[in-house]
């Protein structure tokens, strides 16, 4: 298969060319009814005048839409196509292919159905507006590639707005399976999280919530560092969101380049695109844990980093210990459904997270921190981690 | 099964009292993968990194978005919850269990699929701006049980900032049945459609549809009541919907009650959901043709209509000639995404009935002017009509 991108004016014969564009004719979709439509009878139950009753019911008493419709088990994968993999600000059109994508993973590893909406609108309060008009018709939203920092403001006012989940996975998703790497690779080395500091590679959507995330996890130092170097209070060049960002990290109060910051750090972890010299990974401390997941080229290569490191992560498919967001997202909404939570609280995240290292927590191997992607024992653990987190905080409906 | 409405305080016991709660329970669709994702193989084609090639493509041709997701044969089922059935206005929750139903129409008799989008919105510039928001994800827009004259403007905008097919299926389903329905009873009784002198009792979205279908088929003479009597010309009272209405219909320029236009008409379309006299009936001309289409109680009852009428119909599954919509939208939206239609024009309405009325026009009788919607020769025949009419009509994008 060509890494390259096939020449679309090939029309047709790019089915031919690559199997992906085979693959993906007609799209990798579809609805399905899951109640007979075979006679006049099962229409006037399933259509008028049965349905009727039902439409009463809940014009009455709202909280039986869950119980009448498909509506609190369904997800709506939104994203305004400006910030799509590695390929950026592609437009909603274009980056429907990967919501669908989304949608099916969604289906095949949390048994969540879901439905891509690429919404053609880019001003936070479009797009806010949009989906809050949306919500009545879904039990979750999962925001996808929305650019950075526009995805911050746009998921927290939605939380604030609906009772139901808000979750953007290229945060969210990407901290909790991150974490449950960190947490297996300390538990094979016999390392303690609140000894271990930690650098990050990248500002941006999934560099700000992993920060978040070992911070709540008790990693005792954690640094994010953006092209101009360590995100610190004393920088005057800050956006809105590092300055808090600034605020809950970087305990030892850092400045200066990443590479400095790396200098005896025990923990990288690359989400920047970058590239991180050699020597800057041999300079951290002794047998630290380098996660470069940047996709499809790491910040460090793998093979580079084995050298020093005790314990390596990347994004990709085809070296061990994939942080892959599947790990995640499917199982957190499944569990957020299951009990009709009003959203997603960090201790339910924190708890997906615990879960999904749980799993592969007796069969540690520096080659296996985190559970392979198709280990059919993930999305059950991360579902019932997160129904119960939901219940103990007090956000299940059910 | 009761007629009333359960007490919806009853909970769980409504699916033992009722079979259309035990029917709903759950909700009554779902979605599924067409493409297998069970290994990291197949992963890496639907997902990353194969779909990121795919996304290119359609970035910078984004016709390609049409062969490669399922965009262009999902239709979006919109509502806002404002005049649900019979059920008037109880917002989006309440009306998703008909979207639903709708949803699996589409599926059941179209093979089309379809996502129930019931929106918390009202104005109509809001709406409008929603759905055009969503437009990119879908190949066609259903509109769904909106209020008139609310749903006249919103149709009509977004049919102009489109270029996917918007259908209000409350209006122009129900026109597209009724002159399939009228066709057939005039090929029945070798009554010429110029001939025939029609009177439609309601003039809200559905009956202001049938009036123009009727007129552009060709129907000797139109004329619609409202609730003050014949809309014409002279009426001061007219909201911009009727004025226009007035212009194209009641060429014989008829004031006064329902009941006046009624003596010596041909036909009777009624879309009121009021009730008519038993002598207006009576007072038609000779054989008169008497579609009493308000659900669950017919205008003027089919028993007492049969006295005087020589085809009845009714929107009732229990009495012969059906009047349901199901016989039309599923096709309707099959034939023009077969074609990628870029609208749905008049003539493909038109063809639509023509199509449907063909389907029963060798087996003729009063009893069956308009085939069940069980019959399964329907769908294929409105889906093939509608797509050689989109190409006649040069709105055909394949």
């Amino acid at each position: 298969m060509s890494a390259e991108i096939v020449n679309p004016t090939d029309g047709l014969d790019d089915d031919v060319i690559d199997p992906a564009f085979a693959l993906h004719r007609g799209g990798k979709m579809a609805v399905r009814a899951t109640v007979p439509v075979r006679d006049a009878d099962d229409l006037s139950l399933a259509y008028t005048p049965g349905v009727a009753k039902v439409c009463s019911a809940i014009a009455e008493q709202p909280e039986l839409v869950h119980d009448y419709t498909w509506t609190s088990q369904v997800v709506a994968v939104v994203t305004d196509g400006s910030a799509v993999l590695g390929l950026g600000d592609i437009g909603p059109a274009a980056s429907l292919p990967v919501m669908e994508g989304k949608a099916i993973l969604f289906k095949q590893f949390g048994g969540v159905d879901a439905v891509p909406l690429a919404l053609d609108c880019r001003e936070v309060d479009e797009l806010v507006e949009t989906v809050a008009r949306l919500a009545p018709s879904f039990g979750g939203i999962n925001l996808e590639d929305i650019s950075a920092p526009r995805c911050f403001e746009i998921e927290q006012r939605l939380k604030e707005r609906l009772d139901i989940p808000v979750f953007h996975d290229d945060q969210h998703g990407t901290a909790i399976v991150t974490l449950a790497a960190l947490r297996n690779a300390a538990r094979l080395r016999g390392r303690q999280l609140g000894a271990l500091r930690a650098v990050i590679s990248g500002a941006g959507a999934a560099g700000v919530a992993i920060a978040r995330i070992l911070v709540e996890a008790g990693i005792g130092d954690v640094a994010v560092c953006d092209r101009k170097g360590v995100v610190s209070e004393d920088r005057g060049d800050l956006t809105p969101v590092k300055r808090e960002l600034a605020g809950f990290t970087n305990k030892a109060g850092r400045t200066g380049s990443l590479e400095s910051a790396m200098t005896g750090a025990d923990v990288f972890i690359g989400v920047s695109g970058g590239t991180v010299a050699d020597e800057a990974v041999a300079g951290m401390a002794p047998d630290p844990f380098v996660f470069a997941m940047a996709n499809p080229n790491p910040e460090v290569h793998p093979d580079v980093a084995a050298r020093t490191a005790s314990v390596v992560a990347t994004g990709r498919s085809d070296y061990p210990n994939q942080i892959n967001n599947v790990l995640a997202f499917p199982g957190v909404f499944a569990g957020a459904l299951q009990v009709r939570a009003t959203e997603i609280t960090e201790g339910m995240k924190l708890a997906a997270a615990e879960a999904l290292a749980a799993v592969v927590a007796d069969e540690l191997d520096a080659d296996r921190v985190i559970p392979s992607p198709f280990d059919e024992r993930v999305a059950p653990a991360v579902t019932s981690a997160v129904a119960a987190a939901a219940r103990a905080e007090g956000v299940a409906r059910r």
